[in-house]
């Protein structure tokens, strides 16, 4: 059945208030305008910052989902670099390949990633409608629905024999972690590296620091049940603050000798923040900030631990340039440089996501990638 | 007159007390142990972070000063690069060659700096004394006495046609702002900058950004009298933060469109690092903090600046391994690549140390030098 250029009628999960479960309904996808590519999504990611925005979303109703892989359905006018039929994955955060950041060597924060906050394409209209009445859209993404459509700068094409399955991870869980080791905090071979917090970016984390030849990597969670996996994946070592009586930073301060080159603070905590900073070594250390803090929320640091050269920075998908380098990641787990398997503990269909949230928010499952 | 291996008398400006005026005094300098030069400081800058530490000084009596250059006088055993006759630029800052941030590429904070807090050489002795009575080293430097003595790996030997009384400013305050755009903030071609604070660090790192080649280098202060300074080294336009209603972060941010791509907070105001920080570009901003924040300030900042990417780093001297970059920055300067003298507004003898001081608190002089 062709059904370009026509309106789609599929299933979504669609969020109709903040705190209600998702409700499958049938909705209808209009086709791609100019630039725009619809997608069949096959596979998506339940990601922990969606499960922050659940309550924080403030455009109802919305079809979230923002971790997806699928295959392109039709493109609209001027679409260059996909076509019907490609295997791709949607990319919360764009590369127009234009502005002052995708220009920037050092950079990957298009700023074409703020169209997505207002819930709808740049023509002010969303592509989704519910017995005709519009749905805002999400993330640049929205895969929590069988049909997408979204701009040609939020969709990467990957290889063809890609498992949309396991690959959709790279859309974002995967990439954030593993990038920011690579990418933002350059983790240096031999170093010594610690990750605070074992969820799925994590454990991500762990495996960039490993990829990047660290000699050290110690995870660090309150949740000793995440400890086997971490190890699995790079950690050679784990620890739970609750099992010291001093501040984790001392603890590891005095495990490293002068603590730690590389730190990643992975929960989106603020007093984590300042502890992982303090946890780097007094000059050299870096830190990297990859946990979502809340709006409003001030981090309050000792300033003393600037004075020797410590540095705190943010990341953003990992630092990578989002539509170059998700083709290269999939090629890279194509050739088995790094495993997905272990980070997806759980798969379920669409219908079935609002289990998934509880998995997650109960801390049973590391990632759970929906089938639709 | 020979004086290897005699005690010296000479005079230097003692603090005997937190709060009193500098004394001249006639002290006693004992003769180089094993691997420590005693040296006849020619001339000595009176530094910002001195000041600061004017009234924070917690050993007492002490000789001051940490910005000299003068003329190796005799060597203790051992001392193998430098030799009598030699001049040379103390380093408050040493460059053992053998510790982890010696040996890290990225690192310049030897570990033997710590020495420095205790007043005393490693064998737990001072060099000084006064009618017998010992009188506590300061910042492994001592400048403010005709002859001091440091250890081997606090002297950098220098270019012997180099004006001591010019170059004495890259013992501190020069490199440490030169250096901190150069080498920390890695300012590079084209960029926008700004800088916080205009005194003589403040000026050094708008030398810096010159240098490096920023197109724009904006100079903030609340003194409109540095400015026309400020723009003979390299600023570019210059701006009072109270000239305008809105916070200094907004007003660069619309300056520049998107904030400016380095930062420099060269003050060592909390609230100053946290605009500086604001005032960066959202991902690929870089803030350095060069100015000293006290013990126990508290740096409040929203954790969302870091969402995005941006950076927040420290800086000492400059990034500059010590030993091996003073010795280049001062052939930099004989070739003409920096002028320090716009920096120099004053210049007196040892004995008006305490005018010097006046001159400082009043920010009157950029820099004063102190000829021996």
């Amino acid at each position: 059945m062709n059904t370009t250029g026509k309106v789609i009628k599929c299933r979504a999960a669609v969020l109709w208030k903040a705190g209600e479960p998702f409700s499958i309904e049938e909705i209808e996808v209009a086709p791609p305008k100019a630039k725009e590519v619809r997608i069949k999504i096959m596979a998506t990611g339940l990601c922990g910052t969606e499960m922050k925005m659940l309550e924080n979303q403030f455009q109802y109703p919305v079809i979230m989902g923002h971790e997806g892989a699928g295959i392109v359905e039709s493109v609209g006018e001027g679409v260059s670099t996909v076509r019907a039929g490609d295997k791709v994955i949607t990319l919360f955060l764009p590369q127009c390949g234009e502005c002052a950041s995708c220009l920037n060597s050092e950079d990957n924060y298009c700023v074409q990633l703020k169209q997505s906050y207002t819930g709808l394409m740049p023509d002010g209209t969303s592509r989704f409608t519910y017995k005709g009445k519009p749905i805002y859209q999400f993330a640049n993404a929205s895969t929590f629905s069988e049909y997408t459509v979204i701009r040609e700068i939020s969709v990467a094409k990957i290889d063809a024999g890609a498992p949309l399955e396991k690959v959709c991870l790279i859309s974002c869980g995967f990439s954030t972690g593993y990038g920011a080791a690579i990418n933002t905090a350059k983790v240096t071979p031999g170093s010594t590296c610690a990750v605070f917090g074992l969820g799925g970016v994590g454990l991500s984390v762990v495996m960039g620091c490993k990829a990047a030849g660290a000699a050290r990597i110690i995870g660090v969670d309150i949740n000793k049940d995440k400890f086997e996996k971490a190890k699995e994946l790079g950690a050679t070592e784990c620890i739970s603050p609750q099992d010291f009586k001093k501040p984790i930073q001392k603890v590891l301060v005095e495990m490293t000798g002068a603590g730690v080159e590389f730190c990643f603070e992975v929960i989106g905590n603020p007093e984590m923040v300042a502890a992982a900073l303090a946890s780097c070594h007094e000059s050299h250390g870096v830190c990297v900030i990859v946990g979502l803090l809340g709006h409003g929320v001030q981090l309050s640091i000792d300033g003393l631990l600037f004075f020797s050269g410590r540095c705190l920075k943010g990341s953003v998908f990992g630092g990578w340039k989002s539509r170059e380098n998700v083709s290269k990641l999939v090629s890279d787990y194509m050739a088995k440089k790094f495993n997905l398997d272990p980070l997806i503990t759980h798969t379920l269909n669409l219908d079935k996501i609002n289990e998934a949230v509880e998995l997650m928010k109960t801390g049973k499952c590391i990632r759970c990638v929906l089938f639709l």
